[in-house]
């Protein structure tokens, strides 16, 4: 690592943003600067391609590829031409000479933005993560896709009735949307799409539990809402547990505790969505600017986004806590786009010589999807549950799929599943670790 | 694994084939059986899917994901009542008991259908494994795609002229049908898709070299087809190095030798598309029944396909060694499913007492693709080139994709990448090596 790997550059004499991270919040803001030949945008992520993590459960459950819902991030910025794309991990950070370092090189900035997100938290139980798969990244998918179908295969073939079922039993942990579209999308496995594919085992005798700490799936929705998402899970044969803990992940077995009282379960089958921490380059950022972190190592800034005392530093997306007339706003795509847009937006202004605005999120509602036809989507005042709400949900999301070959192919995918109830991706592979020696080689 | 895995069956009247393997072969065989009330039929395969091979390198490519190419073997085969499945790895064989066993159990057969194909054979040089990949499975070809990418992305970032030139350096060893496709992809890639791309490298510049042992690419085909490609992959900026053979593969190089002079050549990407060998249970098989294997370890068969001295065990496709007329049949395909077939429509008539003849292959020609409008084909005595043997390539491929729904999204899929030459498919993406812990957990 003794050579650096960034190229020379003529003198320029345009703005220099550096954005670290091309999910929503990164991409969203490097599509807007693009358009201003004041600037020009280096964005670095550790992934080559844009993920829709929405859709994520989908691969997880065999209906999509990950070719589905990612796209190259240099396909997306081709045509952008003062914009930079940089396949390399961030490692360091040096306020005072303005300097982005990352494997292989650096870059340095006029303004930054950090925008790497979350990953997953087992709350200090780290032993929980190769027991209980999250569902962050393309990789977290594969591996839930091969647990879940390689259960089912190993069930047809156990002679052992027992171990049957604990092969054919499904813990999701976490109630929120990504539990409750895992839960959902398990439960439409066991009880539509494998029903005729086994010959031994009756796949609809899968057991598949929601467990949730709060009083309801889906916390953060209105009473109403929460009660159609239950209803819809219960017709899918999801067993919700609520006001539940997991208070241990072993092999093969759960403990957990409600109402004061443990009790193990069975299960060849967990997975992890319970919870969130800021990914580490908050922590660089803390340490190298004294930024203050909140309790999920999420980076807290200024109404203008920007980290309190480095006016040319912005945090956006999951991994910015932002305070907004009360608690702090949830990790969701839409906050990331819209502070991606705000903070590109705003960066413009100020350079024109305009006067800027602190931001401000404009909630257009949530949803989140149980399964065919099941949906509950909150929009303002308006509540939608089943076929309606399932409509809208497929719209919106197929009009943010970012590449237009995607989206595309994801409707003709989902047109399919939806009439013939088949996921065709069922696959179980994996991929040997010499690949990614490959990798840490060539970006020596 | 000391339990049986099996599960205890009824008394079964029926004729009991067991199948090993659910590539083209076995799984033409297991639906032409499938018809016969007269059977039964149980499929092993240690992948839960089947892989349509001839379109893997549009996988390594990042033109298909892996699931448009591939099935779940039991949706494919969900509506045959009497067939029934297993993911499981076979590991022995006993004639006298007329048994298979695989990991986690053993079935009993009244007819063996051996039907494993084949893998790689780097003829002895196995340490050159780990520096080319071959293309015979998933994994393989998510290896070469993240290689690919990987490439031109650290090339992306690297100052030194040199190793940028050897990061952009690719060697496909082998001018078969899957040598030239890869190349000839390559060269879409380089001279195409990715041009607009890149901001300090000319994705145009990469060097993309073909090696064949034989004077010409396509050794199989005709001299003027074998020309035509030649002329197409030069077009795209692939060199072919005729005549050629590798002697070494090192980190970063090949040695190469033509005429009995040997040169180096630095090249960070080496594919390997030179040769194939029998999977083990050939090896199996011979241990077992005294079948003689050929050099490439394949079983040679008699006319009606079965391992001589051994009426109950046929050897269909890659793995079978039929000589036909003269030289064995090739390993495509074609020849797969029409033995499929015939030792299917064999079985039914001998036990409907009917007579039987030898397996005749009628060879309804061949076809290998280059790029866009550009492939050879030789059906019998025409010989096509160009964009009509393209569109027959097209036709005939998507026609033979064995599951509705892939037809369909493959069409989609192709369809946009003609039009906008973009490949969707670039995931640099692995799977940690967990989850093959967790598969091989649950398989105990």
């Amino acid at each position: 690592m003794d050579r650096a790997r960034t190229q020379e550059q003529p003198p320029d004499e345009r703005h220099h943003v550096v954005i670290v991270g091309a999910g929503f919040g990164g991409l969203y803001a490097a599509r807007r600067l693009a358009r201003d030949p004041g600037f020009r945008v280096t964005i670095i992520d550790k992934r080559n391609y844009h993920l829709f993590q929405p859709l994520l459960y989908q691969v997880a459950t065999g209906s999509l590829s990950p070719g589905e819902i990612a796209a190259p991030i240099r396909s997306i910025l081709r045509d952008r031409d003062n914009v930079r794309v940089i396949h390399a991990t961030v490692t360091d950070l040096d306020p005072a000479g303005r300097r982005v370092i990352f494997k292989g090189g650096e870059a340095r900035y006029d303004t930054l933005i950090a925008a790497t997100g979350v990953k997953h938290s087992y709350f200090g139980n780290d032993r929980w993560r190769g027991r209980a798969p999250g569902l962050k990244t393309v990789e977290h998918a594969l591996e839930i896709r091969q647990r879940i179908f390689s259960a089912f295969e190993a069930a047809e073939l156990e002679p052992d009735p027992e171990r049957r079922r604990t092969l054919l039993s499904f813990v999701v942990v976490g109630g929120g949307p990504t539990g409750v579209e895992l839960a959902g999308a398990l439960g439409e496995l066991a009880h539509h799409t494998l029903v005729r594919d086994f010959r031994y085992i009756d796949t609809r005798e899968a057991r598949i539990v929601l467990v949730e700490g709060a009083a309801q799936v889906l916390p953060s929705y209105p009473p109403d809402l929460a009660a159609a998402a239950g209803g819809s899970l219960g017709r899918l044969g999801v067993e919700v547990l609520a006001d539940t803990l997991v208070t241990d992940i072993g092999e093969d077995r759960v403990v957990l505790r409600h109402a004061g009282e443990e009790r193990g379960m069975s299960a060849a089958t967990v997975l992890w969505a319970a919870g969130v921490q800021a990914s580490s380059f908050g922590r660089v950022l803390a340490e190298r600017t004294g930024a203050r972190l909140d309790q999920g190592g999420k980076v807290v800034v200024d109404a203008d986004l920007s980290v309190p005392g480095c006016p040319g530093i912005f945090v956006i997306g999951d991994l910015a806590h932002y305070e907004h007339d009360g608690p702090a706003l949830p990790g969701v795509a839409p906050v990331a786009v819209q502070q991606g847009r705000y903070v590109a937006g705003m960066l413009r202004r100020r350079r024109h010589g305009r006067r800027t605005r602190p931001f401000r999120y404009v909630d257009k509602g949530s949803m989140a999807v149980i399964g065919r036809n099941a949906a509950v989507a909150h929009i303002g005042p308006v509540h939608l549950h089943g076929f309606v709400a399932w409509l809208t949900w497929v719209v919106v999301h197929v009009a943010y799929l970012v590449e237009f070959g995607n989206k595309l192919r994801v409707m003709v995918q989902w047109a399919w599943s939806y009439f013939t109830r088949k996921r065709g991706v069922r696959l179980i592979t994996s991929v040997p670790e010499a690949s990614t020696e490959q990798a840490r080689r060539m970006h020596r």
